[in-house]
């Protein structure tokens, strides 16, 4: 309760707060919240100044409290079916559970409206924290974020905040390494086929991978950028390869965001006579585990998922400390 | 508390109670629990006597008591990787959280001691109810079944009492109508791949197909029951495919008790030259979203995992009731 007043009955909003100390509003919520690894000391004293001075008591330090002496952690992932997620899912599970925590697993199927829902019951059961795996922008999650609570995003940044804490890889290092092979294999045209752009990771892909072919003199003309709408990847993968069969100039060489993607893409190719990777090279990202059963003509970035949980659970005891644990980057794997 | 004494510093066993009653340790621990679905009226009633006579208290019935407060169920399932069962995880939490339950999902890999692990884990944290999604043999779990504590088996039957609440599909009959659909299209000879036949799924899928065979006046030499070592379906199809390649008189139709089993015969066959299914026919058990994409040359026998979480919801929600769910088979679909 540091830095609180005992003072009863004051009615101090993190607003007055914030203006008394001269920082934002996120900033004082950050502090209160047991958050300074990105505030400087003075920064912390002022907040911690003008708390006292104000009287301000939120609320959310008595729930911080309570939170704090649960063992449950809440994983939101967008969708379970998808390899890539129930791997880091079982991966947390276990390393959680090596530091006395249990999870508590919610399938948001990718939509806005669930996320919430999910977050809201969550913050109903006073878990300990709540880990977006694959946030979406929505509603409760923008408030809480500019509320000042503290999550940590997987894989994709959050949407509302991308300087929250997150574990993931470098995704723009991921789809520069692409284009440099496809780059260094001489193939052109080039194209790449990805899904929503909301999300950090895509972008992050995508970017990586057109800025090293931009900064190499590739022509505009020459490299297609593909999508389609929805959020089944299979399906994105098989509407947007169309464009690449109808090509005047027919890419030689794809990259795809996701492995599912690829199958998608693969499908399209293959019901239009076309040869994977003999006549189109298709590049994913993830590594499935299942590919070199059921679709060796893919290549992918490997994405070491099984290692995620002692990262993510490190970077929450972090936060449980009272510390920013900032992003950590885990090693991919291509070529 | 119906059924046990008030005298204080008794110290009569179940064994005991079970002696006086003339019943099995198994059912005196079935009734003192709450399940009496499958004791006649008169056992029940002669159990609770003897309870009553030799002042038996169990801790178990101040524990369930406790249980009965919390809102957390245990999944404990085998392989988060295989898409049917993280479907079934996606399904049973949406269900849970729809009657006011939180869900704690556990990776038990497959093994015995990991199981035994969460099972102790789960038990320290009061969870209301533990779901095995294919449970394995188990110390921990044989004990507890022997005790007569109620779980709920899913794909797989408690292989420590194969009576004990059930969620899956009729396997044997999965089994025969792969069977009559070989028959049907003449395909001979015939062979069947399976994974561990300790788990009740394999073995009655596997007993079902050979039973109609053998009913249809199939020589045994006609049939082919190929299986490999170890947990990993992608490899027992792949190292048992091989007898496949081998045979002098080589099957033209196989069963595979499980997609994954199916794609790694597929892989080894078509290392070997041989095309699916021109050259030989592969069925698989599971309908894995995944294969129309990846596997267009698989058929399969559809399994609605989507739905298994009201199912399971449904039976839990009879087992707190202390009601004995039984068993609970949902529709497959196959041709």
């Amino acid at each position: 309760m540091r830095g609180t007043s005992t003072k009863s009955g004051s009615r101090a909003s993190l607003a007055e707060v914030a203006d008394r100390a001269g920082v934002s509003i996120s900033t004082v919520s950050r502090i209160v919240n047991g958050i300074v690894g990105r505030a400087s000391a003075e920064t912390v004293a002022r907040v911690r100044q003008a708390v006292d001075e104000l009287g301000y008591r939120p609320d959310r330090i008595g729930r911080a409290m309570r939170q704090r002496q649960s063992n449950v952690v809440a994983l939101l992932a967008p969708n379970l079916a998808n390899p890539a997620m129930s791997t880091i899912a079982a991966s947390t599970e276990e390393a959680l559970r090596r530091v006395g925590h249990v999870m508590v697993l919610c399938d948001t199927h990718d939509r806005a409206d669930l996320q919430d829902e999910y977050l809201a019951a969550m913050a109903a059961q006073l878990v300990r924290s709540v880990i977006f795996l694959g946030a979406v922008a929505s509603p409760a999650l923008r408030a809480a974020s500019e509320a000042g609570e503290v999550f940590l995003f997987v894989n994709r940044r959050n949407p509302h905040d991308e300087r929250a804490p997150f574990v993931g890889i470098d995704n723009r290092g991921a789809g520069a390494a692409v284009a440099a092979h496809f780059l260094a294999n001489g193939h052109a045209p080039l194209a790449v086929i990805h899904s929503d752009h909301s999300s950090s990771a895509v972008r992050d892909r995508t970017y990586g991978f057109i800025d090293v072919l931009t900064k190499a003199g590739i022509a505009p003309e020459m490299l297609m950028r593909l999508s389609a709408p929805g959020d089944d990847h299979l399906d994105i993968g098989y509407q947007a390869a169309a464009a690449i069969v109808a090509a005047p100039q027919r890419p030689r060489a794809v990259l795809c965001t996701s492995d599912l993607i690829a199958y998608g893409a693969h499908r399209l190719l293959t019901e239009a006579g076309l040869a994977v990777p003999d006549d189109v090279v298709l590049v994913g990202i993830d590594g499935n585990p299942i590919n070199p059963w059921l679709a060796p003509w893919l290549s992918s970035v490997v994405i070491p998922y099984e290692d995620y949980g002692p990262v993510i659970v490190d970077s929450l005891e972090r936060i449980w400390a009272g510390e920013d644990p900032g992003e950590r980057l885990l090693p991919y794997a291509f070529g």
